[in-house]
């Protein structure tokens, strides 16, 4: 549960930033971002859940009426519009809102990430007039800085990550498939205290596999020879980890030995080249430039990092071309990988925040290529 | 992975309902109707994925070129459209799709409970002229009618959350928090075999939470004379299951008894009022009569089931005023209950398929308040 004046504070932050961009009120459906600013989980469902918040106006939820009781007990003012079973009424209850709160012909925010085709129906339907206008800067501005309390739960979730990894490492061996170690490690990470929505599954790869940098685990045995790459994390309070480590399973061919060493020397390039004042694309040339001078460049084709918080996946994007200062209170990944199709990939990945001097690195798992 | 036959079969249906509707094509984000017409699994992430299926089109994809690789070994064929690290360059990609399959000035139908405000954009930058339409019926009149292959992966589905709750009832005792029960549940549920995407974190409610139909698992320790309900679900082969059982912590009073009697009876004129060619809105009435008649009827204000399968709700709602007709092999929950605001509340919900002559009901577990 967000503290009273936490929520206050990232209200008033986000009022005094829509009202910067020339906007005059956000819409959010259930999402990082509502919860961010409320506290609130909901499941994105089929029935509409808006959040408004607007200038001079007592923030406000559309919701279900068997959801109301989510609002009772809130530790700051909020104004419910409740609606019933029948989808026919609901853009009455819209219309309402709409109404007492003023909110048509006005320049209303939106998170184009999150808010679906249906709710904005409803929203364009009931505002009347009312333009909605892509504010992904707005809601970044704010949440791409991490409090020290947000870094203390991205650190516990970095903690439960890595212990989920050693309890399962025992069952990884030749003949395990990559299912069945995908399976192990997400049931070791709620054991270990991850809340049960995990960020991703786990992608387990191994061999041809883990040169798809997504792949997701399949019932392919492991062999002596593969590489083993592991990608996976833990939420704490809503906040994710995400950690990538590459493992041999017995002797691998020489080859795979110094792509590795290329790989754990490009991640520790891209560590070592964060710190304030660095642009996002500082980092990821750092990194990519180690693999280039290998020889492997056009074998490292995703960028180097993405920010990481409520999240697995935002801001700051740790890419070539991004000119994204990295400021004090960051958090991303680090990951860079090289993947040589059809036969097999490394992926070494790390969390870091950006200090005062350069990083604090959340991950603590040695990097070097474990042979098991 | 769904097989060739299975994937023509659905893709035939669809453009055959697009015609009807008037409809050139359909775009789909990474969902469950992107799966249940590709078997494709992608996260919903910053990067747009877009199915498109049209008229006289072979199947294409946009999508990043690091997921290029899950399109490659595809049993139908399907037409990728790539694009790289550098958002700048995705609309390119947006257009050229656009362009070469003649998918500007169209009617084009979407999912408006997936899509969401960024993929729409940049659909309607890239398709000039094209209308997007809100095309629910279209997919749900194919998602609605479940195959014996489907229903298989629902009886699975079912199978498991049972094995899981009873391997969760040992932990189930005065003392312990809903949260330890919901953690221990979802263990159980993996451990069992579900996919690690279960459907939804367990509901376990306890006491004055067991009145909020949709409470998240709290720090609330059980006490004696609480009412418990847990309603959770497992996934196999991305069908769901969704149950709900209500038990009674040692003694309770004797009214909660006669409620849990009550919810017990409303389900069973439920389950017994389905059958071919009966409206949704007469299931809702035969379990909410039952409650009217015994002065409950306030402290039912949910509908009475949804359907399931890929979703955890879908089509058919079972709801007052709903008068879509039930037809063989519609699958849906059968979930009334009785909430008592700050007391305690009870809810049994079993998932049944529409037979010729009735229901197969999937749900095996006794559906009597059991004392723990």
């Amino acid at each position: 549960m967000h503290q009273k004046s936490t929520i206050q504070s990232r209200h008033d932050k986000l009022i005094q930033a829509l009202v910067a961009a020339d906007l005059d009120g956000i819409v959010l459906n259930p999402s990082p971002n509502l919860y961010y600013l409320t506290g609130l989980k909901f499941h994105l469902s089929e029935r509409p859940i808006i959040l408004i918040i607007a200038k001079n106006q007592v923030p406000s939820l559309i919701l279900p009426e068997l959801e109301s009781a989510k609002i009772s007990d809130l530790v700051f003012p909020i104004r419910g519009f409740t609606y019933g079973e029948d989808p026919d009424t609901w853009l009455h209850t819209f219309n309402k809102a709409a109404d007492e709160l003023n909110l048509c012909k006005k320049k209303i925010a939106v998170d184009p990430r999150s808010l679906r085709f249906f709710e904005h129906q409803f929203l364009t339907n009931a505002f009347t007039g009312s333009k909605f206008i892509d504010a992904s800067h707005v809601l970044s501005s704010l949440r791409m800085f991490k409090s020290e309390e947000e870094i203390s739960y991205m650190q516990e979730a970095t903690e439960i990550a890595e212990k989920a990894l050693l309890s399962t490492i025992p069952i990884i061996k030749e003949g395990r498939t990559e299912k069945e170690i995908a399976l192990e490690l997400s049931i070791q990470l709620l054991t270990h205290g991850s809340e049960p929505d995990i960020p991703f599954f786990p992608i387990v790869s191994s061999g041809p596999n883990s040169a798809n940098p997504h792949a997701s685990p399949s019932t392919r045995p492991l062999k002596v020879g593969d590489l083993l790459v592991i990608d996976y994390g833990a939420r704490v309070s809503g906040y994710c980890s995400d950690i990538t480590r590459t493992f041999a399973i017995g002797k691998i061919d020489q080859r795979y030995q110094e792509i590795a060493s290329v790989v754990l020397r490009a991640n520790t390039a891209a560590r070592e080249a964060v710190k304030p004042g660095v642009h996002a694309t500082s980092v990821d040339e750092a990194a990519r430039s180690v693999i280039e001078d290998e020889g492997y460049g056009e074998y490292f084709f995703h960028r180097t990092g993405h920010g990481l918080g409520l999240e697995g996946h935002e801001e700051p994007y740790i890419r070539n071309g991004n000119d994204q200062i990295l400021e004090i209170g960051m958090a991303f990944t680090i990951e860079p990988g090289i993947y040589i199709k059809n036969r097999n990939g490394v992926r070494i990945e790390d969390d870091v925040v950006v200090t005062p001097t350069g990083i604090r690195c959340l991950t603590s798992l040695p990097r070097e290529l474990i042979t098991l």
